[in-house]
């Protein structure tokens, strides 16, 4: 038996299909981001623009976020020092889990260390509870609810991205006492696409399913108050569950899921991921919590977002770059080969000192390799300009085929 | 299907089982720490001292840990806003992760948002890369690693705590060409007592299994570094992953492990909960970094620790109070049943200001239920005293059995 050898052949795999993931070394310029200075493969930092960010509207570094985590820092200090039932529950919890609660229409919340635990812990948790429970999951779900939907070892139809009409099939095809829970997403990350939540609701309805909507992509940056596509399609008292993450558009980390009390209780009551884990540092929590409240009422930055994200999408559409088009904030540009996606990215970051990261498999299907951009209001149109320029110099260089 | 009559009977469970739970709503002082505020059943904060938080040294008050935070907070910001591959690798992540490798004696480390995420995604991933790999599990291993081992689908065996007569017939009754691997804690925290760790790896060597040792409730509290038991007892080159907690004793919040390079960039390549989450905030991760180092050249703190264990244990001992013997700075008090424990814990709270939590199942074995104290450098004599009489009066009031 040589573990070394075991080992070793698994990175090689990765080295040969052009998928080794080497991390860049970044620090954001706080106040000044997407500026950034990069660590990697010169001596002493060098400016980068960063295009690929998940801090959608810069709340990372708004004022009142980082006024609240100093204060909460000065105040109780670094860590919470337990978990939720052992120490580790502060005011900020609970304060920030009504927060949530109302921002989705729910009766409560329930904070997770990171989205993805959230995703694990609940799905993993819910199925396990019903059972003989079947979960139906859109084919480009997350990792994290893959993952909870088969750690809890259930039944797992999984239906074609967003088709009703495949999703009614397996729903129609199952026993209707059968306990049933869609679960899907609202914003797809990497394709930029929405689901047809109040379809999938009037499915849900009908062959009285649950319903879990992940909102990560879209909490913060969609309806009114930032409660996401739920809101803005006025369809979040139809759902069940709505997950949510901290990390994002909020700006921070963490995760969460907002439902009715019962529901709520009972994933805090059971799910191993969130009982046997210290709870979120409260500097995290009070700056989620003045991110949240912000975003809540202020429209400036999800519009700036928008109208941001569709001046790239024309520059670049117009340049010939082969956009994919999408309806939200999310611009991906096809490649189509993972060689090629790290390519066009590391001359970006060594010639033009612009920062995206190439996304190869696992995260998006082989063959459809792609650079994602993420504009936010922060990135100005001389960005835009420089970027487009970079990637058409960078296009011809590769001889890659222009959009018609 | 009646959804909610599941939901309803699963939270009627655990109020008929005398361990439904209700969190403590604090918030601690920072500078003043054990001291802290609670919110729960009356008007306004109430102070009270802690008795029971994981931040065991008191570092999350710390000077030096607080002024990291606050410069990374206002260099950076927030969030990371991506994961460890998309955006989210700052330099602050890259520090730490040589900085923990030393501590162990690695060649490498890699950080988690938690430190179950570290057991989960690691045991998992480990067990499944390894084909038709058997892991050996302490039957008092914490729940994120047998969630770890759970998720990889392989086979387990499960010793009994701490047997290494019992490992031995287990491992010796396998196939000596299959893959192995140990899995075990060195501090067990609802107990308090260590695992001995040469005997373990002696056997591995014996049998060709590879360790998996969890320090989460020892490292920065023992060893000459605050490498944890395995630094005291001078055999962390002997085990193959070392994994710790930044959220315990360096006061802060995240999980890692420590291993050789192969390793640590097969986890790093493979396993979806490192993957695919957001990278731990920087100001945590800062903050975490200037602990790890305080902690590497300073014994004060653990000096402390020690002595006030010791004078808490005899304090308690010498009045009768029912406390476990521990060779550890973990001070559990039996008391054997889920409704008493938690009826102590309430009078504690609300008529003399002492937080301690019951401890009840899942988190021990039903039957086992327990108040744990964690006496710290700042729980001084006073206070020792206060929790002594009061202890005292209670056993009296409830007819508790003292001890001989």
């Amino acid at each position: 038996m040589d573990y070394g050898k075991i080992f070793e052949d698994a990175i090689s795999r990765l080295h040969a299909e052009g998928r080794y993931r080497v991390f860049i070394d970044i620090l954001r310029n706080k106040g000044a981001f997407p500026n950034a200075r990069c660590f990697a493969g010169h001596n002493g930092p060098k400016p980068v623009t960063v295009w690929c960010s998940n801090d959608y509207l810069a709340m990372g570094q708004h004022p009142k976020v980082i006024a609240a985590m100093e204060e909460a820092l000065h105040d109780v200090g670094a860590g919470s020092g337990g978990t939720r039932n052992i120490g580790g529950n502060t005011h900020y919890h609970v304060e920030l889990e009504h927060e949530l609660a109302s921002l989705h229409g729910k009766q409560g919340a329930l904070l997770f260390t990171s989205g993805y635990v959230s995703n694990e812990a609940t799905l993993s948790t819910l199925a396990k509870i019903l059972p003989g429970c079947i979960v139906f999951s859109d084919e480009l779900n997350h990792a994290s609810m893959i993952a909870g939907i088969r750690n809890s070892g259930c039944e797992k139809r999984v239906f074609r991205h967003n088709d009703l009409v495949h999703l009614e099939e397996l729903l129609a095809a199952e026993d209707p006492d059968a306990p049933k829970l869609i679960a899907f997403e609202s914003v797809y990350s990497m394709d930029g696409d929405v689901a047809p939540i109040a379809e999938i609701c009037d499915l849900a309805d009908k062959y009285n399913a649950l319903t879990y909507l992940d909102e990560v992509h879209a909490v913060g940056m969609y309806g009114e108050h930032g409660g996401g596509i739920s809101e803005r399609d006025a369809v979040a008292h139809r759902l069940t569950i709505i997950e949510g993450t901290l990390g994002k558009a909020f700006g921070v980390m963490g995760g969460y899921i907002a439902a009715d009390q019962t529901i709520i209780d009972v994933i805090r009551s059971y799910a191993p991921g969130f009982i046997f884990t210290t709870s979120l540092s409260p500097v995290l929590v009070a700056g989620a919590l003045a991110s949240v409240k912000h975003l809540k009422g202020s429209q400036e930055e999800r519009d700036g977002q928008q109208a941001r994200a569709a001046r790239l999408k024309t520059l670049l559409a117009d340049a010939g770059i082969p956009i994919m088009e999408t309806l939200t904030h999310i611009v991906p540009v096809m490649v189509g080969d993972p060689v090629k996606a790290k390519k066009i990215s590391d001359i970006l970051l060594t010639e033009y000192g612009v920062y995206v990261q190439p996304i190869n498999y696992p995260t998006v299907p082989r063959g459809t390799e792609r650079l994602r951009f993420t504009p936010g209001p922060m990135h100005d149109d001389a960005m835009m300009v420089e970027l487009r320029d970079a990637l058409v110099e960078i296009w011809s260089r590769l001889e890659i085929r222009r959009a018609a």
